[in-house]
């Protein structure tokens, strides 16, 4: 199995409760009550497993060297036990994206949306994990499901980055986007 | 399933038959008489078969507009009636590449090494599909499969743009890479 395979279960079971899932383009999801995230393949579904989102983590596709070593020096893993809050975002892109060349994406991504500069301002208190989904073998209802953690506190900045992204020119491109937060329980 | 998956058997069954294997990086694959090229999961496996690729087509990384545009106008499809010949080129690169930034790859496959370049003086004798591996949720021995054809007589032309591609300094990132020269069957 491919190490960088992550797969995310919506339904009755797992450690993370949603509290809240908004759907913010194109359909939504069916209703689930739990999330839970395992590194693989699930194998058997659970019972009642309303949905399956599958991503691997791979090479960053517009980061720069310089961003990189900003995003390096300052970003923190997923898991530290403040984190209490989570966010699960996957987003599909719309097929004019997916036919924009490498240069033409990049100027859109960074240049004039200022994706990475907006996510930089949040680090580290924000963590953030990316899995891609569209080149999987199995055809997935989402090109990309970002995973998001940070602490209780920090729930007001996050959501103030997101406003930020989504008014850029790149979510211009987004065609399906569900917000889903998330609660992880108390060990 | 994703239609952009296509996979590869090699074995005893299919319409291209292996005219030579050489093995240029890396481990060799097992040895075989034939390719079976499907579009799609292969289901049950047919008996014999001596290996198994599969492989995505995507979006380009590193092309620029300016050089779609040249690439879009030149290039040939797959599976013209004169192309009897084929090659089936699967390729690792190493975690030193994918340890690179977008910036720093491009620099080196286009500037430096000057692939899109050298790829289009062979078009569209030669035509080109590029397939990726590396983020299928199984794990897959190469990191991308190109399956080029060509008519008989523009073999020593193929040839020369192998030799020109495999001298440059993206090269030097190539740890597995296997050489897989096929003909068609006579209808």
């Amino acid at each position: 199995m491919n190490s960088r395979l992550y797969t995310f279960l919506g339904g009755l079971q797992g450690d993370w409760s949603i509290t809240s899932s908004r759907t913010l383009a194109g359909e939504p999801l069916p209703a689930a009550s739990r999330v839970q995230i395992l590194q693989g393949n699930p194998g058997a579904l659970p019972p009642a497993t309303a949905w399956v989102l599958s991503g691997t983590t791979s090479n960053e596709r517009y980061v720069t060297r310089p961003e990189k070593i900003v995003l390096v020096s300052r970003q923190a893993n997923l898991g530290r036990p403040a984190a209490a809050c989570a966010a699960l975002i996957p987003i599909r892109k719309s097929p004019a994206w997916w036919n924009l060349s490498q240069d033409e994406r990049r100027a859109i991504f960074e240049e004039r949306s200022h994706h990475i500069a907006i996510g930089l301002k949040y680090l580290p208190n924000v963590a953030r994990r990316l899995h891609h989904c569209r080149d999987l073998a199995e055809p997935q209802p989402f090109d990309f499901v970002t995973l998001f953690d940070f602490a209780p506190s920090d729930a007001a900045a996050f959501d103030e980055m997101l406003v930020e992204l989504r008014s850029t020119e790149e979510w211009k491109y987004v065609d399906r986007e569900i917000d889903i937060r998330l609660l992880r329980d108390t060990l």
